[in-house]
């Protein structure tokens, strides 16, 4: 792997988000990740030689026979991988398209929806997990307002643990805009989505509302919850009654708890 | 804070599990954690002159009105505190001193224990999320095998964000043992407490047990799961059911999730 400039570009789509927004691709890290990279996906692949002789080749064999992949020295996976202790392989892959709300809504052909709403969360490892607990509690799609952090950095990717590729996501501009359209049944043939809006001061203990309907549950920023504006346009404020002296739970255990609930009812 | 031994020693224990276990001692870090430490466990404060007028003083101030306090240099602070950035207090405190498992078993007189038992729990950050929502759900007290993390580390202190020291813990050598104890009735005058065993190929579905008796749910290790030990022991092996593909929930996210459907059922 001679090329300098290639190295540098790898490193940037690791490190900004504006490089991976531009160019529309991301890196993936590590056998088990990379093969659960759908293959259309696959743009480059780079292995290291211990890698290809060692048992993790096996894991990603189709993707190295179908694919074909560039070998490279330890010393370069150790530059152009973000992780500490490379694992041998590294995935240059495209975005996934996503080509509307109406999608994420109408996914599997659901016609009623368990949908997540985040609103500015932005540590990555949170929306890692919530994405890989989403996937879990049967959530049919996850809708993003734009400064929620980028799903594409290295540690969402990772921390997602392939569910990334599975639970369809999308993001949007103006998150308030599209409750409505949800409310009003825009994308559900006039079946109404009902908004929930996780919220420590909540009337409505999250266990008593009925999850079988079509609906999304909103959740906010790590330290400030959701904004006003996402709490008026919700039908309910939910809240996650706590025992103790707890101020508060992380965004991603509110997200856990109400989307286990969630599945509990659906499984009646 | 002339004494380079202090500072040696203060740094010790943050890095250092045998001397924070040989000296009984911990330290905390920063205004709001330091104001959850109870008063007769308050060894030392130490303050920066910058901390002293800020508004943070105020949440601290019984602290520093009746334990004394000495005041350090930030640079001293950036020595002493394992955070990047020092919020200017830290506080040396002793260890919570547990008498055995019959305190953490009938805490505040319940005569219905919903107790949490972990083994060899690895991750400090697990570790505290776990304690912080055990409290949340309402878990009545914590048991642990000494391959567990130290609670007493920095990253677990301030991860549980002050329920380290509302919720009773306990360290035991041998978990299999104490889970014999616990359901002949040891410690509850001969009511016996059911041991589940959270595991991704146990036979009953966890929203299918009654959490309203006395109940000890127990996690496990993040990449092994329970020991087979363990698992023989339990009465019950509850499974979290999964949608998608996804290959189990992590540590923290699983004892959330049993924690918070045993608080649903216990306010039914």
């Amino acid at each position: 792997m001679a090329d300098g400039r290639k190295k540098k570009f790898i490193k940037e789509l690791q490190e900004k988000s504006r490089v991976r927004k531009e160019s529309g691709l991301f890196t993936v890290d590590g056998p088990k990740m990379c093969r659960e990279v759908p293959v259309e996906l696959v743009r480059e692949v780079y292995v290291t030689e211990s890698f290809l002789k060692s048992s993790h080749a096996e894991i990603c064999s189709d993707l190295l026979k179908y694919k074909g992949f560039e070998t490279v020295t330890d010393s370069d996976m150790k530059q152009i991988s973000d992780t500490v202790t490379p694992q041998g392989i590294l995935v240059v892959a495209e975005q996934i398209k996503t080509k509307g709300i109406r999608d994420i809504v109408s996914f599997n052909g659901t016609d009623a929806p368990l949908l997540l709403i985040l609103e500015t969360l932005q540590d990555p490892g949170n929306l890692g997990t919530i994405i890989r607990a989403a996937e879990a509690a049967g959530v049919t799609g996850i809708i993003m307002n734009d400064t929620t952090a980028d799903v594409y950095s290295p540690k969402v990717v990772r921390s997602t643990m392939g569910s990334l590729f599975r639970v369809p996501f999308i993001y949007v501009t103006d998150v308030i805009k599209a409750c409505d359209l949800l409310k009003r049944g825009e994308f559900t043939e006039g079946n109404k989505v009902d908004i929930l809006a996780a919220d420590l001061n909540g009337n409505t203990d999250y266990t008593l509302y009925d999850y079988r309907k079509p609906c999304a549950f909103m959740i906010g920023n790590e330290s400030k919850g959701l904004s006003e504006e996402a709490k008026s346009c919700a039908s309910k404020r939910i809240r996650i009654p706590m025992e103790g002296k707890v101020e508060s739970l992380n965004a991603a255990m509110a997200a856990t708890v109400i989307g286990f609930e969630a599945a509990r009812q659906r499984r009646l």
